[in-house]
């Protein structure tokens, strides 16, 4: 069975996403600053089929990030905001436009039942609505071998860091300050089921810090 | 004129001390995993009259951070953690013994005045009831062309930051989980005021994170 994989950006004061987040501002304010590292990358660029950009020390981690990737899990904030019940007249597709950068099955956890979503490049949509166990449950069979990628947000990466599923986190840390906004590590105790800092990358404009289940 | 520097150990969620901080206490709860690194290093032990300890990795930060010390500014819970007026039966001489491993002077900022402190090692404490940009004028005067040391804890930290004054901050950052406590980094708002990340040091049990103001 694969890895459960989270990788986050994260502020200096512990923020994921910064305040007043909404369909029009999904980061919050300020909370763009927290991927302008990765967005500056040549890796980053190729994979969502753009030109250009930085080769540096962040490279490997990012390569490292989406490979052996079978399946994705997300949160309904990080499919798109639309909040309440999804509307048949104009049923929203999510952030992630009609070649989203996945190109594998994503189980995107709702209280919203939903038909499942088939779009180019390989990517699908399945919603789930029993909950991030049955999501990730779902999602590891598609995965097989392969890993399983947590791609948040912070209320879905909350609940699998508490119930101590996830087996591999990489923290960018990313040296400003939101101020506030939605905080990963919040309410979820002190312990960090096993989970062991195994791997410290320097970068421009973050540091990148890999935490491992031993 | 030396530069005000702060060196300060901090968990994963941002905490600087655990909660429950009492005089019996004076970390709070599991705030002392914030400083197994540092106690377990031959060259801290030395500085605090012990033997023994490993080198690795934090050394030559841990000596750096010691080094061309002229004086120090704390808050009156760092020098220690009595509550209300000084007593003048039974004087708290803080947590620092009669021999404090400062060896030059220290201004505690306080509401409550009163008289200077001398001990042994070369080590006073002056309690300043002015007000923390009082006590830093002060003890940039007594630190002459060296720099003055920011000992915390993080409300005195915190003013300092808000305020702009602060030159250099090395941030060791502990992979730990304290759940709650005392936050450094809480309504300070965005402003790092210039302070960059200019090194990173991957160390056992510590990443150290120094920023400068350029």
């Amino acid at each position: 069975m694969g890895r459960l994989r989270l990788r986050i950006a994260i502020s200096l004061d512990g923020f994921v996403a910064g305040p007043r987040q909404s369909v029009q501002d999904p980061l919050g304010v300020g909370g763009m600053r927290l991927h302008e590292w990765a967005f500056a990358l040549e890796a980053f660029r190729r994979m969502h089929g753009l030109s250009g950009g930085e080769v540096n020390a962040s490279t490997p981690v990012i390569e490292e990030a989406f490979a052996n990737l079978g399946a994705t899990v997300m949160g309904r904030h990080m499919f798109g905001g639309q909040p309440g019940p999804w509307s048949l007249e104009k049923p929203w597709n999510g952030w992630w436009g009609n070649d989203p950068p996945f190109h594998h099955p994503v189980f995107v956890v709702t209280h919203h039942p939903r038909e499942p979503l088939t779009l180019a490049g390989g990517t699908t949509f399945t919603f789930v609505t029993a909950g991030v166990e049955a999501a990730l449950e779902q999602a590891r069979r598609a995965a097989g071998d392969k890993d399983v990628a947590l791609g948040g947000g912070a209320q879905t990466a909350r609940r699998c860091l508490t119930a101590g599923l996830v087996d591999d986190m990489e923290l960018s840390l990313v040296p400003v300050l939101l101020g506030s906004g939605e905080r990963l590590f919040e309410g979820i105790g002190t312990d960090l089921h096993g989970l062991e800092l195994t791997r410290t990358v320097a970068a421009p404009r973050v540091t990148h810090l890999k935490f491992a289940r031993r």
